[in-house]
């Protein structure tokens, strides 16, 4: 197969919260009730128009601190399961450590979005959102 | 807010299949009876094992055609319904053009997967497959 190369990646905000170390998070939204904010480039805040309180959005994180050379892993640390590869689960590292939460959006005040479900460290990148189908 | 730049992004693989033009892409994979296959690069094979038919899987695709620098669209192309931020929709067009897919695995050969519900084109880069939740 051929390499093909893309283009970069932008940061479009970064998620304010007080989840600060691994061992804090919460190994997906479904499970979490952490509230934080998503803080919106204002270069790309138009494109936030019409999000409202109540809805659920899906939001695309870029995990940092994430290791991207494992392709193999413990499904949620756990042992007993053996090991599965990282396209079955939702690890956090892959070769692309991109992370994808379900939140309920609690306010909205101009570039912020307070959000329910939040399972990543304060400081980790946004770089999309979505409407959940 | 400062600026973050973001590592480069991996393509882990590419989809074959017959949607040649924008026109005949479904809207959506939830609309969508396509099926075609994706071909997983070698350097990552290790990554899908416990992939198995009747999965459904998360898919994260790079929108290679599309344009970044659109915030506002009409949802759908539908014009009666209004100009929505581009975050509250799941048009192709957004800063970061990542499309999620939710596929159902029919078969798995090595590094290929056949899968059904595919909305994008043919030679689309492939970035990340995660368990449904």
């Amino acid at each position: 197969m051929k390499t093909i190369t893309l283009p970069e990646l932008f940061c479009i905000g970064v998620v304010h919260n007080t989840i600060l170390s691994l061992d804090e998070a919460p190994k997906n939204f479904d499970i979490s009730d952490h509230i934080g904010t998503l803080e919106i480039d204002p270069r790309y805040q138009e494109g936030l128009e019409g999000i409202k309180a109540g809805m659920t959005i899906v939001v695309l994180f870029w995990l940092h601190r994430s290791s991207r050379d494992i392709l193999k892993v413990y499904p949620r640390g756990d042992k007993s399961r053996g090991l599965s590869g990282v396209f079955v689960t939702r690890s956090p590292v892959r070769p692309n450590p991109i992370a994808l939460s379900e939140l309920t959006v609690l306010a909205v005040e101009g570039n912020r979005l307070q959000v329910r479900g939040l399972d990543v460290l304060n400081g980790t990148p946004i770089i999309d959102i979505k409407k959940k189908i």
